[in-house]
């Protein structure tokens, strides 16, 4: 069994990490530490565990784990690395090690098993990806593989009010939330660099422009991009790319009809639906993300990082589509 | 015109007065006093107001106004009515003075048209109701008023977010509340004791119990309560006590149908859908908490403080049923 | 493995048994008949199966199957059932057999484990309950079981909108639903009926009235639901009592602190809460009506009927509380 | 006063008319059809307006009216046009004239006041704008004005629910829809052909290619829009071209902040948002869907018609934030 500890027990990844784990064949969720929340039982904070799960937040990390996931806020990673024995494996689920990739002498591989499965299986430290980043990423880089990506990339996208934690803040209030819907940081999302970033591995000629605008929308979990770009190819043409690109990738389907976005909700699933207009070729990418997102996603990469099946534990959620 | 302040401007009840004034005939919207947002425009809390207001927020009560709002958090007002010279007219929306009916010198009466219009119309103070004892009241007094009320009441009732304010709490936050529904205060909701006050006004040997549950629900607007208790009269003859107690009351109708929450919406309307089955008449009552339940009813009582039409500003809402 | 047949394959019911045994792991599914979308691939009505399963539905039952799930609407049952070979169990999700128990030679079990976990065990038809009458007897029984019903028992209870199925009504179109809340069948819904026989098996004294306010809600999945009644015993003598009668059963658990309706949705938990106020017991229940209110509960009963651990394939059901 | 009549009287954007007109100081509604509602009280079928107006619908127009609207589904109105005297004016609501302008003899003016304000007041049948092609164009006309629409124009859209009309569909069922979102129609929605006519009227050189994702979303009102494109001008250049071309259209606000769709919810307005990323200028767009988009608008063009204010009726409108 792989010894789990978590890093910032109480907020929306910690407890999808920890609902994902319970059922995790190779798991033991050892410790989870929080320091606002230190002794409480986790059912009262998580609480539809109630009956599931019964072990009380730490305070410290005093006991020895195979791997520790870091579900603290962005910028806050770093300092609690500093005290965290080298030979324990780190997942950080905030931004910090996305693009500055060494650390305090730890190397960080950016976790997004279908871009990076071989550099994730030996690493022993993983930066995982953003939500809107593995959406985009994922309807991208069968291009990019092909070096196709050669004109400007139009995206736009919706999150989920989870996507931005569970602190209170004047855009996560229900009342104002309720039936509303907004853009922010227009064509200036924190997660283009990652995505830029995470291209050029893959077409390292990648000088074209990404134009994105992201909405934030009036429902809990998930996230819809819509990605257009030129193409010369022919919708079949590139389908096939895009499922020969997915081949060993078990989390990602191609869907023949369009999508919706709650066919993937609960589930470690990106769902692509491709469509090709004249020149265009259009790409819409489904994922929960707090899952894909997020606490499923850092799953796939221990999973590949402990050498087991990358779908433990993630292959048999049940989604809720309604 | 009656020139008009309002105090604790920035939070829904203000922002509820203000767009209903800006449409009043008779009013002068001269002052709205907020510290926290002191100098600001108020289009810039109240956006949606964009174009439709040009005053900014003061931070004292520097001019003469002919009444006074109150929407203050619930204990704050005694403070801030220290202040205020005795001939200005003072509304309430707080719980302060609807149990308390005299502080400072001043005498609040309890500002439900429907139970006190000819006293309201002499007074000087006004509590305004809740929202939860509006809707509730309303369903009860025709029965109070012909002394009917001699058994058990049980009472459950829905309501919306911004019922609980604007300030950030674990209960209207989006990713919790959405698709969510809870109860609380079972049995001990604080309206419960304004509702029994004033049922005794016009009831005087009133020594039933009230069961009263209360849900939080997941939309912003609105509240929906169901009262049943036991009769001895037809449905036929309960409509008849029921539209002559509300003859001249002209916000309360009595629907022949199965009324649902969006019929109010954006109205100062409260509408009862009465029942009977078997000894038991069943009264459905529906309002905008906002509106009916706070700042539109707290203009009804302004209008009838200063002898003008009950309906100015009140009577031309468009409702809003999708 | 457990042959498993789906009649009424497209419906939500049918979705959510498909669901929830794909990850069964005793179950096969072999056959899903749909008429109206006979041939076409499972995956393509209930889209979020993609790369789930790969099964067309049938146009009939032309296999032996060792179970099928009736899920038809209700009043559909019988006709199709008269085709069916005796020697294949079912298990019905409409309403047909609750009150009727026998038809066609086949006597039906009111397939409620915490009722009659014995008689499923032994029996080949099962009536599965509906969806209120789960949540509202998991509120009730304990206190039947020890003849303590004895006083009028009042309830009130919130349903999401797949309770009322698939098809297009007036009162599932989303633009009147969202936002929105009403009442409907006051004192009359049907499961009354269902609620009032199921308590009489447990106290046979039980002349009590129940009043029960059904109200639709704006989300898609649960039930919320409040009990109260007389009790003589205090907060802690009741918990006892309800402990120990769901000592032997998985899914219901006792909550000491308040709860809302996303503890259980995506599970086939029933989570309680009780409360003592004055001489009234409260205890509020909450279920996902799809799983627990239908299709998980269906498969509890399958387990049970063939002697395998009632918890298969829905133990380990990740909740989604946002 | 203005004789008015409504023709498919029982649909939302009819809703709507008589919600806006019941207050508009010109209007006497004097007859609405519904072939399918004839004889029932109109409050019966827009339930929120008990209490509002007391009338009949009627079968057919057998009284003579100034104006009839149309709210019939698209493709529906020419063959009632048939039947309906020359000298009535008509404003149709659906997309029937928008491109073929004449028909019987008749002449449809594009009914978008904020581009064809002259060509209404003179004209007697009116083709009332598409929802998001009044949102669309709103940010586009006046960059038209100044021929500088010269590269392609990018634009991401999300509708509420009533866009789509009350029949009953998959992806109006609440169940489906709620929590949910999808596109739509990607590159190909009819309005684009309204959209680019448009433009062309104001620069005869708009060669420039539209890129549209429509989304639907998981509100009941409103449309945000965003659009961008390249400007050669700051964005204070830009800003001062909007507000030169908005400046005698009461309607239209341009916010110096970032929007959400709830501050234009109930209102006519149109609420636009300039921002400038490098070479980029974008621009976001919010509506009330049915008034600004539907029939706040018809009501705009027939205030132009009848030579009145072209506010009336429309410019007290209480906005509904929450």
């Amino acid at each position: 069994m792989i010894e789990v500890g978590v890093i910032g027990g109480t907020g929306y990844t910690a407890g999808e990490l920890i609902r994902l784990m319970i059922n995790h064949p190779k798991v033991n969720i050892n410790t989870v530490i929080s320091r606002s929340s230190f002794g409480k039982n986790i059912n009262l904070i998580h609480k539809d565990l109630l009956g599931d799960i019964d072990l009380k937040f730490s305070k410290d990390l005093n006991v020895y784990v195979d791997v520790l996931f870091f579900c603290l806020g962005h910028g806050k990673s770093k300092k609690e690395l500093k005290n965290i024995p080298k030979n324990i494996k780190i997942i950080d689920l905030s931004e910090d090690f996305r693009i500055t990739e060494i650390f305090e002498k730890r190397h960080f591989i950016y976790g997004l098993p279908e871009l990076n499965k071989k550099y994730i299986k030996e690493s022993k430290n993983i930066a995982n990806p953003g939500c809107f980043s593995t959406a985009i990423l994922l309807s991208i880089l069968p291009l990019a593989k092909k070096k196709l990506l050669n004109n400007n990339i139009h995206i736009s996208a919706i999150t989920g009010s989870t996507g931005s934690g569970k602190k209170c803040t004047n855009t996560n209030n229900f009342s104002w939330r309720n039936n509303n819907i907004s853009t922010y940081k227009i064509f200036q999302h924190q997660h283009l660099k990652e995505i830029e970033k995470n291209i050029i591995k893959l077409q390292k000629n990648f000088y074209s422009k990404i134009y994105f605008i992201p909405y934030r929308g009036n429902f809990s979990r998930g996230i819809i991009s819509t990605m257009y770009t030129n193409s010369i190819f022919s919708l079949e043409e590139n389908k096939k790319i895009y499922k020969e690109y997915y081949y060993n990738h078990p989390f990602v389907k191609i869907s023949d009809f369009d999508i919706d976005l709650k066919q993937v909700i609960n589930t470690n699933k990106c769902i692509l639906y491709l469509r090709k207009e004249k020149n265009k070729l259009i790409v819409v990418s489904i994922i929960d993300n707090l899952i894909k997102g997020a606490s499923g996603q850092a799953i796939q990469n221990m999973n590949l990082m402990f050498n087991i099946d990358e779908t433990y534990g993630l292959k048999n959620l049940k989604s809720i589509c309604f």
